[in-house]
């Protein structure tokens, strides 16, 4: 059953599996492990492990069948693919030396596997490669990949690679065992069947070395009982490291298999005492041996705080690729003023930002004699009207407010906005592209919402550019200026799903995007900022920006799928307002990130760095950026002329 | 004039051009430098070097024309287009910290490619990037790449970067030229319009870093006036390995640019003595100032020997990717027997292999006595039956010959070739597949030529794996082993023809090829060897081999492209018969190597190995090979279950 209910979580890692050995009697096998409220599912050898193709061609004449765990029938088809989890045998080393071992392997290694497809099992579990070499294992897994249906297949990859358990009598150094993952998957090509099963034991590499897995494919974690502690009062339990990697799979859809032996002495009088020291065997019906594990396990998932309802109201978009808006080209739908009219967050600081404005643009003496001339430029249906009116109340100041909006939709609800609560006298509502407007009189307050998640993205810019003519010389702009921000992300996710389209087109495309399964490699930095009013003479809206990226000395190595972008603005002063994490205002849900590809994803190895850049080009009817790698190797120039992507002016 | 006429050479090395200085009379400049059969082209600025963007829009008002030299009117279309290579005005740095000067840069290097545009002008020479980081230049030169029709962009690398050449005053160690070269063109997506135009100067790197150069796309070489000595007569001329290298570039098609002042004081009496010190004139139409050094190249030039006859009929087949012959599954064409019988060299060693044989398995006392049972499988037209027959005639003993062909209409040919020849009771013809064929007896020797350029690629081995159900006990097959090679190599040329077809089944393709423009990285290693008969029980033609390739220290970096792929083969004893470069079967003609290109080329830096798996593999119907790069980064494996290039059963 379920380690429990964490209201708002339907994700797989509710369900913990144990690893088992051989069983001949698979019925009896799930009965001893699944039954009285136990494990999920076990993950068990599917074929006899002392079984060897080439003893077989030499010692029988007649076709007898293969040594594997049961028939097809002794389960149901739903049992079989709900319970168990196959684990194809861990002898087998396709990169041997011994060639029998290779050949004998390989052909193991392919039968389990039709076998499992045959059962419609979920997802095998494949063991670990022995070496630092995995080229012949990587080929025939990726000739396996091409036939499969939706079976997945489970690289077994230990989180720390201990030197003794290298059989490369060459490798002078200890081996990050990333590397070897990495070596596989880009030998089978990203291939989204393949993904991770972490073998957990007691020593974590540190906190930049784990983080790198969040953006891989991780399925599993495989916690051996050997890396559980035991408290005060006898029972296993994890170091504070061990529960926040687990909590972190947890929270990223990891199952958790149990693995190994009962090692802990429990007190007398508890009922999962085991009968003896062999592990996986039920105590004479009296409870699982592992239970204890399992109790602890599901304790870590209770003891873990609901989600906030922001996040289960994100939870469908996670790692989900959103094209970004149009909303110069196209008309916003309804919908979608509505989503975003609820940002109560976002209003709230726009309206502390005009009170600060008002209050120093009208000194209290002169409160009620002079009028403030206040613009939204692109009112939509309404929300910065209301909120610098409200901003107008707080601060006893008179405004008279001008509601520019393009899209003629929109500006039916502004009228009877403006009916409804009475502002006939204070608001006018001007049904035109702020660009082209002829104003009758100069604003001291510009007002406007363009921003997208790379602030500029929108084309901001170039609508306060166009605006800017009927702005006082002394006028201010909400906001005053704003920055985008970078970081490389590992997000073998959002690589796959951009992938999957087969064309360039995708890879050079921006996508907004609720990051989730995503390793952040090294903290953002500023890209472009654009500053309003901007009064100098030669003002382009073209940039380019060089950066260079270093990643901690202790991540190891890691995969670049590309960057994760985000903005900060400044609406008037201190008042800010963003997504740039470490300084992102709390509790606002107006965008998410921005995510460049990188048509190849690039592998950073330790002590080297990134070097990026990014243009912001524009053409007569266009504006895009276009990115590129120059080192440590060169990509190409992503989105040359914006040939891919762009945002129309 | 060209600089000579070598018989059988029609490339564009013959034509030689100088670099000149700016000059707005177009016309004046190719009188001056092309007259009296001097120079063939110009390589000359466009643009005023003094102008710059920034300058004119503050001190003009109207429009004015862009100084351009001339005007499009000055020359005709076609002496445009023939004689003028457009030169990028060299003061342009796009990777400059200078706003100003990046701005005027990008402005100034779109109006003159426009102008070069306009007049259609073949070429245009771009000036070296100026630092290390040339990641604008690239994104611009890019833009300009995806709309360019005809014109070839010639990037100016200098073939030995000096310290003081570099603006970048954070450089550490000398750069490799050839890494700039390699960002920009990665940057650039290996454009098929973007070529080098080589600076040479005095000093010259090594062989082996010169040769890289060969299998990148070269258009031209810049040969500056300082990089000649003075011969004891006093007039110009190049050192011994600078001759050696203006060869190669002659081999491969690559024009020479004569640049620079005249810096030798010539003997008195020699026509061509400078009237000044400043180069680029005439001295009173007497000549062109720079003629000796001209004179010299053109002496290197018709020094050269004529390309041999094979060359010749090879030409149009250089860097030519052809789809390998399937001649199991289809039947050759007659015009393909046609060529392959004139290959004497290779029947010349079958029929020495054949004596060699005869005269080891017959005993002199027992040749008049004892009749050998020859069998030629895979006779196509009958050269074999005809090499085996003279072999007899040669050694003195008797033969019976079966001439087994699948192809009924080569078997049409044999019957009219023994008919003709009088060998009715000599030869018997069968026409079957060997891999069928119900012999009546069985044979001493067994003949075939069933090698591809890669070896076992045309399936020999399984053909003769089937074939020798009717060899005798202590029979010999001809050929009794092969082997095959393969080989690191730079390959722009043929990685863009592959590109070319945009998709991945092209790029998991083995083509044969006349290697010309290559870069041959690191010696030849073996691959796969198959040997006949084979009377091992468990015999299997599935392969499987690691490679390790280490390249030269003084190479520098090189970008691999793919693998070129030969094969040598033991016809009998110290009988041989191959291409593999080392140990090549001199004159013959019947095979070009076979090429294995890599989907995403691979750069090796000075001190990496490159790590490479080749299989065999086979299923019921065909035939395949996989291959993938281990190291420095893994690959995805190309080819995985032959879904993209496979030979069939």
């Amino acid at each position: 059953m379920p380690l429990g209910e964490r209201p708002g979580d339907k994700s797989e890692s509710r369900y913990c599996g144990v690893e088992t050995e051989f069983d001949d009697d698979i019925p009896n096998l799930l009965t001893s492990n699944l039954s009285f409220g136990a494990f999920d599912f076990v993950v068990a050898p599917m074929m006899d492990p002392s079984y060897r193709p080439s003893l077989v061609h030499k010692n029988s004449s007649g076709s007898v069948a293969l040594p594997f765990a049961g028939s097809d029938l002794v389960l149901s088809p739903s049992q079989w693919s709900r319970h168990v989890v196959g684990k194809i045998s861990s002898w087998i080393d396709l990169d041997s030396e011994d060639e029998i071992l290779r050949a004998d392997s390989e052909t193991t290694l392919k039968q389990e596997i039709s076998w499992a497809s045959h059962l419609s099992l979920q997802a095998c579990l494949l063991p670990a490669p022995k070496g630092k070499s995995c080229g012949n294992y990587a080929r025939c897994v990726n000739q396996i990949l091409q036939n499969l249906n939706n079976m997945q297949l489970w690289l077994r990859i230990p989180l720390v690679k201990s030197e003794d358990d290298s059989m490369d009598v060459n490798s002078d150094n200890l081996i990050d065992s990333w590397e070897i993952w990495n070596s596989f998957r880009l030998l089978c090509e990203h291939h989204s069947h393949l993904s991770i099963a972490l073998d957990i034991l007691t020593s974590l590499p540190s906190a930049n070395s784990l983080g790198r897995w969040f953006g891989e494919s991780v399925r599993a974690a495989i916690i051996n009982t050997d890396a559980f502690l035991t408290n005060a009062r006898g029972y296993p339990c994890l170091s504070k490291r061990h529960q926040k990697l687990i909590t972190g799979f947890f929270n990223h859809s990891v199952q958790i298999v149990i693995s190994g032996k009962l090692v802990h002495r429990l007190p007398k009088g508890n009922t999962a005492v085991a009968s003896n020291s062999d592990g996986n065997n039920v105590d004479g019906g009296q409870g699982h041996p592992l239970r204890p594990y399992l109790d602890y396990i599901a304790y870590l998932y209770q003891r873990m705080d609901p989600l906030p309802e922001q996040e289960r109201f994100e939870l469908g978009y996670r790692d989900f690729l959103q094209s970004p808006l149009q909303p110069l080209m196209d008309n916003l739908e309804a919908q979608t003023y509505e989503t975003f009219e609820k940002d109560t967050v976002k209003y709230i600081q726009y309206q502390r930002a005009v009170c600060k404005a008002l209050l120093d643009k009208v000194p209290e003496k002169e409160a009620l004699t002079t009028t403030t001339v206040l613009m939204v430029v692109g009112a939509g249906r309404g929300p910065l009207v209301r909120a610098s009116l409200q901003a107008a109340e707080e601060t006893g100041r008179k405004l008279r407010v001008y509601a520019v909006e393009k899209n003629p939709n929109a500006v039916v609800t502004l009228h009877g906005l403006v009916k409804l609560e009475g502002w006939e006298n204070i608001v006018t509502i001007i049904s035109c592209d702020m660009r082209h407007w002829d104003a009758p009189e100069k604003a001291d307050i510009l007002v406007s919402e363009l921003l997208g998640s790379f602030g500029d993205n929108e084309l901001s810019p170039e609508c306060l550019d166009g605006a800017q003519r009927f702005l006082k010389q002394d006028g201010i702009s909400i906001p005053s200026s704003y920055t985008s921000f970078i970081q490389p992300v590992t997000a073998s996710k959002l690589y796959n799903d951009v992938k999957s389209h087969k064309d360039v087109v995708h890879f050079e495309t921006a996508y907004v995007v609720k990051l989730h399964n995503v390793a952040r490699l090294a903290p953002t930095q500023p890209v472009f900022t654009f500053t309003h009013p901007n009064h100098s003479t030669e003002r382009s809206n073209d940039r380019h920006k060089k950066l260079r990226f270093e990643m901690p000395n202790d991540t190891g190595s890691a995969m670049v799928h590309g960057f994760a972008g985000y903005f900060d603005a400044t609406l008037y002063k201190d008042i800010h307002l963003g997504i740039e994490p470490s300084t992102a205002t709390p509790n606002m849900f107006s965008w998410f990130a921005i995510f460049f590809p990188l048509r190849t994803p690039i592998c950073l190895h330790p002590g080297s760095s990134l070097e990026v850049h990014f243009w912001r080009c524009s053409g007569p009817t266009k504006v895009w950026y276009e990115w590129g790698v120059t080192s440590p190797t060169a990509s190409p120039i992503h989105n040359s002329n914006g040939r891919s992507y762009w945002v129309g002016l």
